[in-house]
């Protein structure tokens, strides 16, 4: 069992004045991330909404920065599912250029779209997302 | 002493498509209220990087999303200083519309802006930061 | 008769690794900018959406830069209405920190919400804006 | 002669409450899309600023949005050099999906990166960006 890899650009529009990562951009890469997960998975989440009623928001989110981003690194980024939960998908992201350079916890709740209430996620979601225990 | 109090529109361009706030763009605000914090205290970013040589990368992050946040809702941001340590500076983030919306806890480190490396607290600065413990 | 005015600071999230705003950013700002000219008119987006199934896309947008803005710029922004068509809302901004910095011209098209197709704005919506040609 | 193509995804994270595409985002993609093309050509901007002390303001942008971007669409994006002046540099950016979505005319202006005036295209970067005349 594997985890989720891929990469991102880190480009001139994600980095600040003082010429490093900004993070809310990570964060955007983030979600980006998550969303590849779920698509790789044969669960995009366009149709996720639309046929099963489901999105998939986060609740929690503990981040650790070690090093600077710096414009043109390409990140390495590396996606492991920690938990599937009844209602809960915990991952784990990894991401680094020449070493590592932050680390992220997230964990994602089953919610019904319109009710925003908290579902048990649907079997064969759950089954695909298992190959990814990193 | 009193925590550091503001309010933050949430506007269109900050939710997604399941027409709740996407926390990047809250990762965004959150950068844009602790850098008011320090134009409050009298070290506005700008200042700090050209007369210091100074810059506050943020190390760490801890991020609860209770309920999410709505278009049009109106923001009540709560940013307390929990600790000063020798480098570092932690603050709490409290964010509510109607109830309680989500929470998060930051660190950031004083840092060179060129050797980027971590540097005491200047004492001005630590002094001024002082009163807003929440 | 007289434009829509109000400020933006220009925060260090929306500068870029040379140091002055990054323009996308700008964009984000002019979309929350014509955001708060119908909120200030009484049609607030999320209530034209959710009781008129009314949005408002840009379909035509012309900007020119003249001077860059520097982190911690406070941007002064007019917004003027310049002609009121059947289906479409011509805007004016017009940004200025201590000089002029830039400018755009943007055409909105009154857009019904499920089919995306333009209809005329409503009379009451049309009224209100008028005092606001610049 | 044929232009720089290039794909992009258009994500969740790009899309709005109203479920298509917001426009800031694509001015973001719009930034990095011209940026993949200066490294393209073998002048990659963190490189051009370190070693040539040479930036790529943006001027001048005209856009025209012609169709909305769906959630989950790819971009087929195309970005032709129209004319190389002096000191400026114009491109044409082409945007479809399924059917074509949006265009933009771009202005862009070799800038010297410390004193922030106008300077001419290096003779070497002139010629690296002839052959994508679109």
């Amino acid at each position: 069992m594997t985890a989720f890899e891929t990469t991102r650009p880190l480009r001139f529009g994600d980095c600040d004045p003082s010429g490093i990562a900004y993070f809310p951009s990570y964060m955007n890469m983030l979600v980006g991330v998550t969303e590849d997960l779920f698509a790789e998975v044969g669960f995009p989440w366009p149709r996720l909404a639309r046929e099963r009623n489901l999105t998939t928001p986060t609740v929690r989110l503990d981040v650790t920065f070690t090093r600077p981003g710096i414009e043109g690194d390409t990140l390495a980024w590396r996606c492991a599912v920690v938990r599937i939960g009844r209602t809960s998908l915990d991952l784990r992201h990894e991401v680094a250029a020449a070493e590592p350079l932050w680390r992220a916890e997230q964990r994602l709740v089953a919610t019904m779209h319109d009710t925003r209430r908290p579902v048990p996620w649907p079997n064969d979601l759950r089954l695909a997302l298992e190959p990814y225990h990193g």
